[in-house]
């Protein structure tokens, strides 16, 4: 008796997960590390598999999927690709819904024999009545019902759903966003894409109501029609941001030995990507930012002019040059509000023209003033704040105490943006030691709790947000 | 009696300093903040001068200069430009070499009564036989005799001097650089120019037998035919490399309300700097990017051909873009290579093309093995090894303990370098919490240490080779 195919949304709410290679060993493999994530984020149903062992992590482990007392819907899998086969038949008898293969060594090996076995694979997926994840990639988190593939994501449930071909990029975009206020709805990895691939990702998504933003590592796609068409559907429902792998000969080389992808060409790929008025960055970064500014830039600025304001006359013309690489203007200011500045900006030490740079700009009376003043010029569109975070501003600055900063600060950031109507953008720079990095952390964290787009540095901030404006004004 | 002129290499040698301004605030003044870092670095010789206090920090605090007992060669100044002339009267009076005015104010306001006001500074110091550093400007750091201008300046000399026309530039740069191994034999913020230009230094940094390398961030220059005169004769005994600051309308902007910098045109200055054989960078992460790659790629490549080793597809993917849009080569792998590389590399989670990417990687043998294949290769001339900082690999990675691995990793890849003949760069990614940045700086400094150059990204690894290998065979 054949089942109905499993559904996406059956495969994002598993009952119970089963680890196969799991082990006791500290540091020992992915399946472990997976095993540990999931007790640690309190998944309620856990079983390792490993028929050396009787207990992994303080957990009961399990000789086979059918000695598992209880439901299985998910199986994360870590042994040899040479026992994958034997695995699956196990599968379909204990009934579950999903195998998740982090096991690799398969097609994109570039041997003939490892791409058959992928095949025969499937073919015991379709009998089985299951579906399978990968295999070569590190699987699914879903913060809401505590299935997680890994430590590092964050556990509060939030809009972004990301999906992405590489396991490292699934790990790493949750641990870097995280401290920038990226919550996420689903995080997929599908690495060779055998059986769950980005177009269906790309459907289910843009149906599912968690999911408000959409991420998307893509290095190859399986049937460039179906892509399109789910691309199309997807970024008419909501912003879709794509960054694509392997756009140089190198990077297609590379990407065929990771995933065995067939990349198409850069420029096909981009005209594509604007066509269907989706997002395209060029790296891991550049996402995190997009994401960033199209989830706290509030409200989207109305048009490209941007009130740069900040200590220190280095990084403000830093900031010009790189407001206008990025597409950005900075509107002059007249001699009339540089007179209104003027009467409490110091004229010593201090640029009136835009950027704004004011060693008083560390006083949170004298952002708000000033941002009130230029909040009435009407080709000003935007504020973007930068802070350094150089030793000397511990010691020799105006700043008395670091943490009586931050909350007023904040609420002058918020009271400027309610009374102007014009958003906020924050360019914090990470120092490179950890007495910095404290301060560093405590601002970040001050500022994206209170819903601020925060990037880390001018440039970064600037790409960002032209991008986003490109975007909504394609 | 007119003395001689004054020499940069006397002002560079002070045998005492005093700090006009100075008072016993905490979190006080600039000038609080360089007679703190005076006093932490060990200076001998430290004057705070305030008539309103008679101890600062702990050191007898003069109402004047001429009450202070002991010579004063250097002078720091942060009062009201108002007080700027009298204060050279009494600088002429007491016979000092040097006056550093971080008072700003002048002609960067731009109000043709401070420039004037500049004008008549120029003139008392030429009657009073003394030079000027700025206005506007943090002055001068020598770590060699203990002068610095702030904390977070290395104290342990070394090859690099840096003239920055930014104050904030000057002291960042330092601070940045430390870590990544950077040393300096002085530095030198000069603000508006108005004696001690950017030229002057050039001359005396092409002679110094300190400086190895010279860096330098320019807004603007006061004499294009000397400045070019200058520079040509540095370029042909060192390398120098050259930020420009103000390279859009905006950035030029701001450059002439920062330091009231004319700016040339961007393609002029791009033009003359490639004719010079300057390295020209594109802002302050590439400048020590560049700096640290003169400095630390020992020897420098034969040929752009990079071999790129490190765990994790998707970055790998990353890699080879990054290095083909920086415009090095990745040699594909023979099948005889990739053969030879099988024996030791597993089959799983690999790819074998270049770039290598394997799990295994992070094994100190694996590598040293690798790096000794690829060696043989002819058209690969550089190793390029890249580390992330992911919770999860130092849960579920195969590495058991991180400082186990940091001393036998520099090991290997200093007999990989030995015994190849070919450099090679690490890229540390750094990663966004305390406990990864623990580990990711334990790391730098481990490889830091041990002589190798450190980047924190692909992209900019990849960028700073490239810009250093057109240079070397321009």
């Amino acid at each position: 008796m054949k089942r109905k195919t499993v559904t996406l949304a059956e495969i994002f709410s598993p009952r119970g997960v089963a680890v196969v290679g799991a082990s006791p060993l500290v540091g020992g493999s992915f399946a472990t590390g997976v095993t540990y994530a999931l007790k640690e984020a309190g998944f309620p149903a856990i079983y390792p598999v490993n028929p050396k062992y009787t207990e992994v992590l303080g957990l009961p482990c399990y000789p086979s999927l059918q000695a598992i007392p209880g439901i299985v819907d998910h199986v994360v899998v870590s042994i040899p690709a040479e026992s994958a086969l034997a695995l699956l038949d196990d599968c379909a008898a204990k009934g579950v819904r999903s195998v998740h293969f982090f096991t690799a060594g398969f097609s994109e090996s570039g041997f003939t024999e490892r791409a058959a076995l992928e095949r025969a694979m499937l073919s015991k997926a379709k009998t089985g009545g299951f579906r399978i994840i990968g295999p070569n990639c590190v699987g699914l988190s879903v913060p809401r019902v505590r299935l997680v593939n890994g430590i590092g994501m964050p556990l509060e449930p939030g809009p972004v759903a990301f999906i992405s071909q590489s396991g490292g990029h699934a790990q790493n975009m949750p641990y870097f966003g995280s401290a920038r206020g990226l919550r996420f709805s689903k995080v997929a990895s599908y690495g060779n894409a055998l059986d769950v691939d980005e177009s269906e990702l790309l459907d289910y998504f843009s149906e599912d109501s968690e999911t408000k933003v959409l991420a998307a590592y893509i290095e190859g796609v399986r049937d460039g029609r179906r892509f399109l068409s789910a691309l199309r559907k997807a970024a008419q429902r909501k912003p879709v941001v794509i960054y694509k792998g392997g756009m140089t000969d190198a990077g297609r080389r590379a990407a065929h030995g990771h995933t065995a992808s067939l990349t198409s060409s850069v420029a096909v790929f981009t005209t594509l990507c604007r066509q269907m008025k989706t997002i395209q960055v060029e790296d891991m970064d550049e996402l995190i930012d997009v994401l960033v500014a199209l989830l706290f830039v509030h409200p989207l600025p109305e048009g490209t002019g941007v009130a740069v304001l900040g200590g220190g006359g280095g990084p403000s013309v830093l900031a010009s040059d790189e407001m206008e690489k990025a597409g950005l203007k900075m509107p002059p200011l007249s001699a009339e509000v540089q007179a209104e500045l003027r009467q409490f900006l110091p004229l010593a030490g201090s640029i009136f023209g835009n950027p704004i740079d004011a060693a008083s700009l560390l006083s949170p009376e004298t952002i708000l003033a000033t941002m009130r003043v230029l909040g009435k010029v009407p080709d000003i569109h935007m504020f973007l704040y930068h802070l350094g975070f150089h030793p000397m501003s511990r010691w020799g600055g105006e700043r008395r105490s670091w943490s009586d900063f931050l909350e007023p600060a904040t609420q002058a950031f918020l009271e400027a943006q309610r009374t102007s109507g014009k958003p906020v953008l924050l360019a914090l720079c990470p120092p490179p030691d950890l007495a910095g990095m404290k301060d560093f952390l405590a601002a970040q964290q001050a500022f994206v709790t209170a819903g601020f787009p925060v990037f880390h540095s001018l440039r970064q901030a600037g790409r960002a947000i032209a991008r986003v404006l490109d975007w909504k004004h394609a």
